[in-house]
This record gives structure tokens, sequence and C-alpha cells, in this order.
């Protein structure tokens, strides 16, 4: 169904990117279910979209029929009340700032419909949590088209998801829970940029899991009617886990940073497990790279390496740039892959490294064959971008999908 | 090396047996490494020596050079500090029953070294915490040979292993946490005995297990010293469950029993992953049996199962004798035993059950062959006992252990 040749020049399209975050002090519990408003403040680091992203393109025309939304290549249902949350706040926003005469942006498509198409460069299979990208590319990419400024933004994209309102900046990123009981002070803010810490690393190592998980947003509403452990780490635990945070990142103490890591990833686990019935994310191969962290550690008598976990069993690595061969190497040897080389480590190239005897007779643990997939090499990134080649809009002039992003 | 004949009138023995316990309401964190007094209170249900008991025989003899033990026939490490405490103890309190002059018993034993001989009727591999009985046992049978009153024991055995001390009770025991510095107050109690609820039934799940866990006692410690949640747990959680505890047992509540049964397990659990480095005492079996109880739950709406697990991957089931049989056809269903009919379930018999379709399309779950290696069916019992046959004696006419126990 191709629109009328003459129709053409009535479309506005946008195309923006928005990259991944990993929090290292944990969002898990809402306030208020609706405006997605968290019991406690959280801070994560921004991957690099390089490895990690969510493109998004909105286009809008006079000639649309209805709001129309693709997510890789399938055509999902519009009306889901988060995906109508954002719609709705960016369209106020641009209504409001229209009518205060402030904006310099064409905002007349406010009043059309739009369609949006979304993908991501990484398989779902990956594990990694695509809501807060791809909220957070909905909201930036909306946001270009509709002129709503940027410091409005936080607060939309995380009525789409609490954790995308973090993906909306680069490098080191806090969501303060606010106080305001309509979440307007809930908002995230950078606390350093992407180049702040430049050794700073990140691996994810993806996990052959055998069942499905308990979806977060159910997760975290059984946790908070449930756990009676939750209230007193929202109220009393995060609050010094997130100034300590803060220093330790601004301080590069890498060894106090991965420690705080973590622990907070533990006691979130453990909230899982206090909330009833209990929840479990970690498997046994989870387990097992908790355990090889702490001995790798040991080994050095210091920590050179830390783990954390969200709502799976696989884990991301943040380590520095000097240690990062040897504990890729110590992986591979500890969880021997059924892909070799290059298919095993994607992303960023890490350098081959030799272990020595000793070490791997030191941590002394069995090796588990296949346990880990594959390791997605990375380290910290800038936020959404605005992507200017036209080439790369995943809509074509008609409004819809490009032939390349349908899925079969 | 036998004694000469002219000295074997001078050898005092007595056997007695005591029980192994099972928390509902763990003890996990000590505030007081020494004398084992702990940061909360417990309870815990004594099981059925039927099953599952400590046999404990201590001789003395003026003829004996020096203290010495046998433990499941191989002789142990007397200077043991937790040994030397309960031995001292003993002593002390016997002595000062014979100066005071209160005593009826022949008490001239007490300046005499003993011989101590002690086995327990179930493996170590059945990873259920043998301190407990073991400790109970030994300082009871210790008791009727030095003439010391009952209601001072259980100081005596907390400071062997904190938990023996339930074991000195049948049925339903608490162990109060107490007030005093010195300890004297945090003592075990019977709630209501072995008679009073006779419907209640259990199971232990004896997994298949890949490694050796954390030990309980270090596992605390670094609870203690690293667990932010276990303070919160302690002071505030715990006290308000042990008067519900007491209160649903009170009302023979099973539903209620087993649900705060349950959400104590998984708590304890919780402040183990909250503990840095993190310890994990559940594996992907035990996750199975805690998935399987709540489906199993789920289908018929009410709390008929409940599982309870230690420092160590096993289950310990409670449930009623009118669910008891369909729940074992179900753990057998799920679960299929390497080992067939009588060698799986051990102890008390159970029923065979047919479990209807429907039932096992609704629980939904894959199979685990082999997951669990066996089950030991038993219900809760008496305190320690005296045995009176001269027969059951561990240790010969010499002071030392008959050929029988000793172990190859």
């Amino acid at each position: 169904m191709n629109m009328p040749e003459n129709d053409k020049q009535s479309l506005s399209m946008v195309t923006c990117t928005a990259p991944v975050n990993i929090a290292v002090i944990k969002y898990w519990g809402k306030r208020d279910e609706d405006l997605i408003l968290p019991i406690n403040s959280s801070l994560s680091v921004t991957l690099h979209q390089d490895q990690l992203k969510t493109t998004t393109t909105v286009a809008c025309s006079r000639n649309f029929q209805q709001d129309r939304i693709w997510l890789n290549g399938k055509e999902e249902d519009i009306s889901n009340p988060r995906l109508q949350s954002c719609l709705q706040e960016i369209r106020r926003f641009s209504r409001k700032r229209r009518n205060t005469g402030d904006s310099t942006s064409d905002v007349s498509g406010v009043s059309h419909k739009v369609h949006i198409c979304s993908v991501n460069n990484f398989p779902t299979a990956a594990g990694l949590a695509s809501s807060a990208s791809g909220y957070a590319c909905l909201v930036y990419t909306l946001s270009q088209l509709f002129g709503v400024e940027s410091e409005q933004l936080s607060a939309v994209a995380r009525q789409g998801s609490g954790s995308a309102c973090r993906s909306l900046y680069g490098g080191f990123v806090q969501w303060k829970l606010g106080e305001q009981l309509d979440g307007k002070d809930s908002l995230a803010e950078q606390v350093e940029s992407e180049s702040y810490w430049p050794e700073l690393r990140v691996l994810t190592l993806v996990v052959s899991a055998e069942q499905k998980s308990v979806g977060s947003t159910s997760g975290m509403h059984a946790s908070v009617e449930t756990s009676q452990l939750l209230k007193y780490r929202a109220d009393v635990v995060v609050p010094s886990r997130m100034e300590e945070m803060i220093r330790v990142i601004r301080e590069r103490d890498f060894p106090a940073f991965g420690e705080l890591t973590m622990k907070d990833s533990n006691q979130f686990h453990a909230i899982c497990l206090d909330t009833y019935p209990p929840i479990f994310y970690l498997n046994n191969t989870s387990h097992r790279i908790i355990s090889l962290v702490h001995r790798y550690n040991q080994y050095y008598g210091e920590t050179r390496v830390a783990y954390t976990f969200d709502a799976g069993p696989n884990a991301v690595i943040y380590t520095l740039q000097d240690h990062l061969s040897e504990f890729v190497q110590v992986v591979r040897h500890f969880f021997p892959p059924e892909v070799s080389g290059e298919e095993f480590v994607k992303g960023l190239p890490v350098c081959s490294a030799d272990l020595s005897e000793e070490l791997k007779r030191d941590i002394n643990m069995e090796p588990t064959p296949k346990g880990i997939r594959y390791i997605i090499s990375t380290k910290a990134g800038p936020g959404p971008c605005v992507v200017k080649d036209p080439n790369h809009h995943l809509l074509g002039a008609d409004g819809l999908p490009k032939k390349s992003v349908i899925s079969d």
C-alpha cells in the first residue's frame, strides 16, 4: 500500500540511536506503578553504542491513519499502555511549547499520526534488557521530531520503562528517586561523562539459559508486596551506597567501585530470594562466574574484576583495560567455549594472554564447557545520537519499514 | 590393650540417644562466638529418633589416662575447643552439685577421665547437620553419668553447637536468644510436645550435590561481618515471626505454618546471598524443588506442603499425613529416581498414590532424573533417651569402642 506520489512531501522523518545501560546500584521496586516512580535511587554505566544500541525511526504524516509501531521487524500493538504514556506525554510537551511560542523546530507534525520502527543491534537472546534502550530511543527520537526540550525527556522515558531514563545520558548516570507525588523530580542526570574513566571496560557474558525468568515488572511488584527486607534496602542501605558509588566513580577507585557493584548485585538477588514465592535469576553458571571472579581477585589480593547481574543469568563484568585480556583468557579456560576465537569474543578487540599455571591451580575450579555462549566486549559510551544519513532511516518514503528490517 | 581384670569394677558407663532438629525459624549469626550466643531466637521441630539419631556412650574410670573420643568409629582430637567447653562445663556443674550435697547420683566419676564413643544412624552424605544431635547427645549422656540437672544442659549443649540446645527437647522447641552477657538466659525450651500435632509429617529430600558448601560456622560469621540485611532480619523480622510461629503451631494451622516456614528459609538464603563474598547453599535441584512445591500448592489453592533448607542443597519438607503419599508420588514423578521403591523412600512407610493427569499437566515442569537420591520419611519425635540395655553400649568393658563400631 504505497502512498500517492503527491503526499510524500508531507512526511517528516527522524532516526536516532540510544544505548543500553547496566546498573551498578540496582533499581528494584516501584512506589507508583503508573508513573513508574522507584523506591530507591539507582546508578548505571551507559554502554557504547558501537556494540549495543537501539535504532529508531519515527515518521509523521497527515496521511497516516493511525499510530503504528514495528519492533525488530514485526508490527506490535500500539495500544500498550506504556507506549501510549510516552506518546501522549511527548505530544503534550510539544503542544505546550508550540503554544508558548518558544519552539524553534517545525512542530506542526504533533497533530499527525506517527509510524515508529525500532531495531536492536543485539539479539534478544543476549538477555540484555532492551526496554531501556528502546524507550530511551523512542522518546529521544519523538523529541527530535516534535521539538521537546531534553530536560523533560527523562520523565517521559521513565514512564515507558524506569531504567530507560538512565539511557538518555552517556557515561555514569544516576536516577534520583525524587520526592514529589507527581514524579516531576524523579529524573536521571549525568554523574560523569563517558570520557571520565577511559580505562574502564565492560564484558557481557551471555550464559546458556534453560528457562525463562520472571519478568522484571512482575518480579519487582512481587518483591514490593512480599519482601520484608526490601524496604530496609531502599530506605537505609541504598541512600548511603549511592553517595559512596558517586564518590568512588569520581575517584576512579576501581577496587571500591567493583566491591560495591558486586555487593549491590548480590543484595538485589537476595531481595528476589526474600520475595514470596522466591524469584531465582541466577543459575549454576551464574554462581560459577561469581565464584571465579572472587577467586581471581583473591589470587591478586585486590578487586580487579567485578560482576553484576540483572533479571537473568547473564553476567556483566566491569574491569580495567590492564586486566581485560587476562580475565577473558581465564573465562575461556574455565568455560571452554563451543565456538572459537572471534565468534566467542564479539565487540571491542581483546588481546590474547597466557595464564600462569599457578593462577589456574589457585583458582582450582572444574571447567564448565559451554556454560558461556559468547562475550560482548565494550566500554562506557555516549547518550542518544541523531543519525544524519537518510539512508539509515528504517522507514521508507512510503512510511512503512524498509524490506531490510522486516523479519521473516 | 585390655585393662587388668580387677579394674573393671571401676568403670561407669552410660549410653543415650538424641534427635536431629530442623529449624522453621532459622538461627544464623552469633553475637558472642565463644559462648555461642545467637543474634536472634529460633524455633525447630525435633525429628523422630527411629529414623534419625545420634547414639553416644560415655565411660569414666580412674584407670583412663586421658579423655578420648571416637566419632562414627574414628578417634578424633579431644582438644577441639567446643568439646572442651562441654566437658569443662558439665564437670563444673557436677562438682558444684556434689559440693552443695544435693546430688542423688554417684558423681565420684567427675574427677576421672572419660572415653566417649558416638555414632549416627544416618550417613553424613544425608547432609543433615550432625553437630546438633551429636552435642545434645554428648551433653545429655555426660549429665546422666555425672548427675547434672536437666535445666542446665541447654546452656552447655549450646556451647558445643548452637542448635544442639534445641535437640534436648522433643516436639516443637524454641531457643530464646536471651539478654544476659554471660548467656545464662540463652536457652532452649519446649513449645509443644511431639504428640501435640500428630498429623505433621517430615520428608528429607537428599539431593545430589556436586560441591561442598561453606560450613555454617564460617558462613554465619561472614554474614554477621558483611550482610547489611542480617541485622534488620535479626532485630525486626525474627521477633515477630517467632510470635507468629508459636501461635500457628499452637493452632495447628498448617497453611500458616508452611508459608512462614518457607518465607524464613528463603530469607535465610537471601542473607547468605547478601553476604560478601556471597554464599550459595541452594543448587539448581533445590530451586526446582522450591518451584515444584509452589506449583503443587498453587494447584490446590492452599499451602499443603512446605520446604525448608539449611546450609546445603537438601530440602526438608513439612506436610500433613493426608497429603503425604500424593506429594511423594509427585516428587517421584518429577525427579525420577535411580533406585526403586523402598530404596528411594526410607523410614516411615508411605502409601502409593496415583497422580491425576491434570495435576501433572498443571505443574508443567520438565522431570529431572536422579536429582534426588533418596527420601527419609519421618515425623516429630521425643528428646534424648537413656538406653537401658547394656548390650547397646558402644564401648566395651575395656573402655574402648566395640569392634562393631570401628570403621575400616
